[in-house]
């Protein structure tokens, strides 16, 4: 299917269920990135647990979000339980403003929700010339370092900066082995993991999607992965109201009540100490692309190019979409 | 030795090779508190080194530090080839300044040196009870992914905040699999270092301490890994005017030039979002630490306990000195 026809679809869907016409393109663009750029945990493979939020009222189709100037660089959202794309759309404006206007910005956001890749809300930032640091927490996935079952979410770290080209530099990494969205993916069409990334429920290692789903994702690095997974926690939930500490529910299985995720964006000038910023840059990224490679290798990528280059090539093809979702797609759409 | 004794004789030393008072006892400071924390490799281990630096004017002993004021939450420091202790001293406090005074502060260094461990510069910040970020770049250790060479440093990740006891969680992680320092003491003392975390120069893994000096240090979690290595070398390097991609020169090899290396520290106040943060904190620590824990485990411990414990501990016992360090510090007091 072409990428404005299924943008239209999920606007529509999104309508359907009760957003405003912006707060549905604002999500719809940000679903259709994700397939995009491959990343397909964080695409349509979620678009009907986002309708199944909003019909179990668990997501506010309609929310009173609250913006709280602190400083001319700080601000707090209170996003009042909306879809996470609209909270996260609406802080990385505002974080841009900020750094704009007086060279740093800080946003943290609460009661919010999954918002897809950080990555995506990064490039905004830096399409300004901006550099940025995004963190966000999600549901239990991961075992702190000596405990036996899981609490910290995957708690992606994000970081992204200008090059001098229009390809930015967008490092946007879980904390543990493999991202969640792709063990859900595997699952759905039933296909096995990597080996070495998860356990199953008793501890074992598993290369079972759905028995990884259901046991323990493990962190990168041990304790290092687990002492980052905690300062996500620690700067995305404790800092800005939302939740932490495994409090954060899972979007597809737990109905109880809202995700109140939170989300902490950072941002500043890239030529804020020095005016050579994108001499600078490029020259980084110069130097280590000519280092002697590995056999195999034909380039050194740094982090964003390869999901760049993903996105070009997908633009100009159409999406395919599984079998199983264009069925969510037909039914969601009514 | 005593505490005390090593401290005024570490400060005679440095003030014998030039420094003020003032910058041999904030120097003598960082070196005692890196030997009481444990980590010897940060401690007099390296006394030598910052001399023979000195006597080889490639550490500066009377820099002219600059402080441009870029607003007030913002400070951009040229440390004038300092001795990295004083730049990250007067920067860690002019950061704690703007974020006491606006909420949020951000301070970049350039023309410093090595400084020790990031971690005993967020224990400042977080004692006036602000969140902080610190980030430094290294001399090559570890290979980008994709590339046969060293380039990137074991560039740590530090992340400090209040705990809400006297105890302050402090992640201070290096992208290595092991820290440099370490592996420098186990060569020091012919000592072998862990598998998994070092190739010799030809590319084969290695436990020998030497040839691990002279190879590859692996980066935790690979791409990812090299990923972060790479984000702090620009957020570092590239942002602050100082040295990046593989031009730090290696402290104890390199007297050619000065270091040039650069750090930059981010502080904001703690309740800038919510009033209650040490209550939230408190509970978040409360819960995770009532998981159930893997076999052999006491206590699921946060980044910084153990160390707070071992300084604990230190603190009432005497120093004890490696013969080989003990000739350092005779010779050196001359």
């Amino acid at each position: 299917m072409r990428n404005r026809k299924i943008k239209n679809l999920i606007t529509k869907i999104f309508q359907k269920f009760g957003l405003s016409k912006d707060h549905s393109k604002i999500s719809a663009n940000a679903i259709i990135n994700a397939e995009l750029v491959g990343a397909y945990g964080h695409g349509l493979s979620r678009l009907k647990m986002y309708c199944d939020r909003i019909s179990k009222k668990v997501i506010n189709p309609r929310p009173k979000i609250k913006i709280k100037k602190i400083s001319q660089s700080i601000s707090h959202i209170d996003a009042n339980n909306s879809i996470g794309f609209v909270a996260a759309d609406l802080a990385i404006k505002k974080a841009i403003f900020h750094a704009q206007k007086t060279g740093l910005g800080m946003v943290a956001v609460k009661n919010s929700g999954h918002y897809g890749l950080s990555g995506y809300y990064a490039e905004q930032a830096v399409r300004k010339n901006l550099i940025t640091l995004i963190f966000t927490n999600a549901p239990p996935a991961v075992a702190p370092y000596g405990a036996l079952k899981t609490l910290f979410g995957t708690n992606p770290i994000c970081f992204g900066c200008p090059t001098g080209s229009k390809i930015p530099f967008i490092l946007d990494t879980s904390i543990s082995m493999i991202n969640r969205g792709k063990i859900r993916v595997a699952a759905r069409n039933n296909k096995s993991i990597p080996a070495g990334v998860a356990l199953d429920k008793f501890g074992k290692p598993t290369i079972d999607a759905k028995k990884a789903l259901a046991g323990v994702q493990l962190p990168i690095a041990s304790f290092r992965g687990s002492g980052l997974a905690w300062m996500v926690d620690i700067l995305s939930g404790v800092l800005t109201g939302g939740n932490h500490a495994g409090r954060v529910k899972d979007p597809f299985d737990d109905f109880s009540g809202p995700q109140n995720i939170g989300h902490l964006f950072i941002t500043f000038k890239a030529d804020l100490f020095e005016k050579n910023y994108n001499q600078r840059i490029k020259d980084n990224i110069k130097t280590i692309k000519k280092l002697p490679k590995i056999k195999g290798v034909k380039e050194i990528m740094y982090p964003g190019q390869n999901k760049f280059f993903r996105y070009k090539k997908n633009l100009k093809k159409e999406i395919s979409i599984p079998d199983v979702i264009k069925k969510d797609l037909e039914t969601l759409v009514g």
